[in-house]
């Protein structure tokens, strides 16, 4: 087998950190309980470690081709997409009122994770078609609702976020492609878009785009945008899909990853009569609409970084357990050893493991926040979850992938000259996670989101809110006396502290020293992430000591202290650090002058 | 132009780091003086920018292919080879005894920088040739001289290095070809090597094979290890290549990256009556002899990290000039800029810059050490030069390399989108630097070399001694006034006082508690690079300061002090926290039992 999900882990993080107990007692989600995650998580994991996870490698050395505005997908990704969808897996997360199985993020956001770290370039196709759904439920007419949104949660048909254009990519304002409304009440489309995940492919009947488009005399800029669905073939009114619309792939391109799933440049109105679409919500409310399935995209894209992280891990440990090379340096073994024996291949595999295990833990309580916000009785319980949410999307997206980045490297340096070899496997996943901190907004889009929107707005309430619960959590390592809860305690706080400072910076020169607060923007960004990481496992380390001290799976619980304590001597420890180079190094990031470069 | 050699930086570091004055005293280098070194640098940027460079892409596109055992390299590569040995870059460092023109390291460094980022698998069969001419020079017979070095010195024909077996990687004890003696004081090679680079092509008439191997008899483990030429062609009495010799190449790998260049599968003595081989020097002191081809080599990948760095630099700054995205945050336009305009994406632009810089005047001062080492007429200067360039070879290969995987990692990301797509050719630079961080030792294996036999065994003198050298550039710093002085002085300050108490640690607990010692070994080695690279860009700011007060090419000695500074600002500031990591980490990392993982 060559992915194994961590359900074990997975569900310890829903339960403890998550609390899915909590989360069951909101109406809507009664059955959610830990028993339906446990059963999903089970029955998620066979499927895709059975049926997704080994095309992972097939796709990439077969990957999607294209012809004559054809895109035929690598070998098995279809059957493997006819079982995800019979199984009802597109619509875990969706309503029930569309078919949707109506379970809580807390669990379809791990089942997120077991189906990217499975496959990847199959798991975007899916993903899309999520933030498709997400963009018709908010903001779409009960036509289109009823039109669409069942095909797309069976995942019958699938969905696809056109954005990009070669002048436009993480500045929308630049968007081209225009509508023309006609008489009829729809519109007429034209324009390329390029960048488009799955934008033309053969696994499905229909195609569901969601357009970004000015309509002919809107305004310049963000604020003349609006958003349409345009069908790859008109759906008929019982449903099938019917005459093919004007909207043609005419090329994909070759990437350095994720060379399995087809990234079109889509041509609109090409034949002159326009594509025809059907406006979501009011016009020039695009970017509005967009940013809703963009925030689902994000969160998602940051657990594709844990998912691939987690991947390379399991790669990685199953090397060194077996590739045999040199004594260990202690002396303790006269003959060469496996070399997850040598200390420096430990702590690549910890890690791996403890920024992998990090991250998840993140995500995990980001959902929960999610589920509540949207779903709690309580409004003043909403509103607080749905700050502490936004405030955890730039670092879910930003700061987990990031880490994807040096777990996947050090995936392939654990397995030495054996990863720099495609057949071994390893590199592909170094090669794959490199998209991720750059499509649906780069880290340091998240970094200008995490910094303007989520903290320099609100004066750094939110974050200091965050900071205050941290503290808590200090409390309560303070009671401890394990040699572990003292050392995470002390990491613990000194990265909080950092993060303080570098808020209150933040919020103090926001407005008068632009330069220098973005300067510092991502950099504040991968301190955050890094530090609500290291807390949520400081939390799993208070929890894991309760547990282990009952007797309860001892050895799973040790190993999440270890983890958690690595994490904060090797992780949390860099923090200090970050805050001095954003708080005292700003002027030396924008001092040179644009012809020195 | 793809890539444009950056001569001023380079003459500025040879001029004012290395001191290439003090250097052209030394008998044998008279005519290597400042005029030299900058007609050779300006003749070598021609050559390399115009021969080698524009092969870079072709040779990713169409690698070298194999058939029936023999291997053509790209189109192009032949000519371009032929003319690299026309202009006797081959020769640059070596003896004019035997063609070569005896030029000082200092000088021929920079050289093999421009020829790594003109084109880095192009670049390795000559590396190889060095490794195989270092070999020969220090431990081959009169004999083995006079038949195989003035055809390498020339180029006419190139080296190999033949270390790595299917079981024996890192670990050379478990070499298991065999060498049998034979009556006529020859030796029959039998086995298998893999990852041999440039171990089988078309570029030149014949190819000298290091070989290790065990001669029948020999004790078991490294001590029972001898090294021996194998010609592919033995060479007549003419010195033309004779009979073909029993090696063969069976097949070359598919890597991630370097595809131009072979990675060849020999087989020797298939046949059965195995491969012809002479002894180099006495049997069982070949991983001596082989260390010492190591060392050559290992300071070379050193610096095709910087090369790549900076080829990676130059075409992320070409994409963020050329490349209009978003207003700037401080609102200074009024439409969308340049993206060098963005605060992050000048972070990562002198991130990747600072980092290059610092790497390369690091290089350029170990460089001197080796010329100084070798050919000083004071013993006791070669000695201390000798331990200064030892103890700087780990950190040239170590730190420049994993260096040089972040800057590439950023040129993507300035890339944006484009990053991704193969045809943009910055993802190629992202794949190609990932093998540095693995040949010729990993970053692992050059960190026990720093830990072993460069820290614990002196019991940390030469780093103490290192130590004392930066502080008395603090003490110079501490005489400036200048904001940026003052900046460097506590960064630098901080990072040599945590370099000190590592070194210590180190020093006090190699005997007793290796494990955790070893624990820490990668991320001392991070921070003595990361320390001796930020020292010298602060010896360049003493410089530049001078200089820019003087008038003297103010725009430029603005920049190496900016540079300088940023520098210390956000790369020396993490110094502190990896100190932490390793004095306080070591236990976290090895105590998660292996039934753990």
């Amino acid at each position: 087998m060559t992915y194994r999900a961590p359900i074990k882990d997975m569900l310890f993080d829903i339960r403890h950190l998550a609390r899915i107990d909590e989360i069951a007692k909101i109406p809507g989600f009664e059955e959610a309980g830990f028993d339906t995650a446990q059963a999903v998580l089970e029955e998620c994991a066979k499927f895709n470690q059975e049926v997704v996870a080994p095309l992972n490698v097939t796709g990439d050395r077969e990957p999607s081709s294209w012809k004559d505005g054809n895109v035929t997908t690598t070998k098995g990704f279809r059957d493997a997409y006819r079982q995800y969808i019979e199984g009802g897996w597109q619509g875990l997360q969706h309503p029930t009122d569309f078919g949707g199985q109506g379970l809580p993020k807390t669990i379809g956001a791990m089942c997120g994770e077991i189906l990217n770290a499975a496959n990847l370039s199959f798991a975007l196709c899916p993903l899309l078609t999520d933030g498709a759904i997400e963009a018709l439920l908010t903001a779409g007419s009960d036509d289109l609702k009823a039109r669409y949104l069942e095909k797309l949660v069976s995942g019958e048909w699938t969905g696809t976020m056109n954005l990009t254009e070669p002048q436009a990519g993480s500045d929308l304002a630049l968007v081209r492609t225009r509508a023309e409304p006609q008489p009829d009440g729809t519109y007429r489309i034209f324009g390329t878009k390029i960048f488009i995940t799955y934008g033309e492919h053969d696994m499905a009947d229909n195609i569901v785009h969601l357009v970004l488009a000015r309509v002919t005399g809107a305004p310049e800029g963000v604020k003349g945008i609006s958003l349409f669905v345009v069908p790859k073939f008109m759906p008929k009114d019982d449903g099938t899909p019917g005459e093919r619309n004007d909207v043609h792939c005419v090329s994909i391109e070759h990437k350095m990853g994720i060379k399995a799933s087809p990234t079109a440049v889509l041509q609109y109105g090409d034949s002159g009569k326009g594509a025809i679409g059907y406006l979501v919500g009011q016009e020039n409310r695009g970017l509005e609409y967009m940013f809703i399935m963009m925030n689902a995209a994000r969160y998602a894209v940051g657990v594709q970084g844990i998912a691939i992280a987690e991947r390379a891990y399991q790669k990685a440990v199953e090397y060194a357990k077996d590739r045999v090379q040199s004594r260990p340096v202690d002396g303790s073994m006269t003959t060469a050893a496996p070399i997850i024996h040598h200390p420096d291949v430990k702590r690549m595999l910890m890690t791996m493991r403890a920024s992998t295990e990090g991250c998840r833990a993140m995500a995990s309580v980001a959902a929960a926040a999610y589920d509540a916000s949207h779903h709690h009785p309580d409004a003043e319980v909403r509103k607080q979850n749905q700050a502490f949410y936004e405030f955890l999307v730039p670092l879910v997206k930003g700061y987990s992938t990031e880490m994807s980045l040096d777990v996947t490297s050090l995936g392939v340096q654990v397995h030495g000259g054996m990863g720099f070899i495609e057949e071994t496997g390893a590199a592909q996943y170094y090669r794959d996670a490199k998209i991720l901190t750059i499509y649906e907004g780069t880290t340091a889009i998240q970094a200008n989101d995490l910094v303007g929107r989520k903290t320099a707005r609100d004066g750094g309430q939110v974050a200091k809110a965050i900071a205050a619960q941290i503290e808590k959590t200090e409390a309560d390592l303070a009671k401890r006396d394990s040699v572990a809860a003292r050392a995470v305690l002390k990491r613990l706080t000194a990265a909080r502290q950092a993060f303080v400072d570098v808020v209150d910076y933040i919020a103090g020169q926001a407005k008068g020293s632009p330069n220098a607060v973005f300067a510092g923007s991502v950099p504040y960004l991968m301190l955050a992430g890094n530090l609500v990481a290291g807390w949520q496992l400081a939390r799993s380390l208070l929890v894991a000591e309760d547990l282990a001290a009952k007797g309860e799976d001892k050895a799973f619980m040790e190993a999440k202290i270890a983890t958690a304590r690595f994490y904060a001597e090797h992780l949390l420890a860099k923090a200090p650090g970050v805050r001095d180079a954003i708080v005292e190094g700003a002027e030396s990031v924008t001092s040179l002058p644009l012809e020195a470069f």
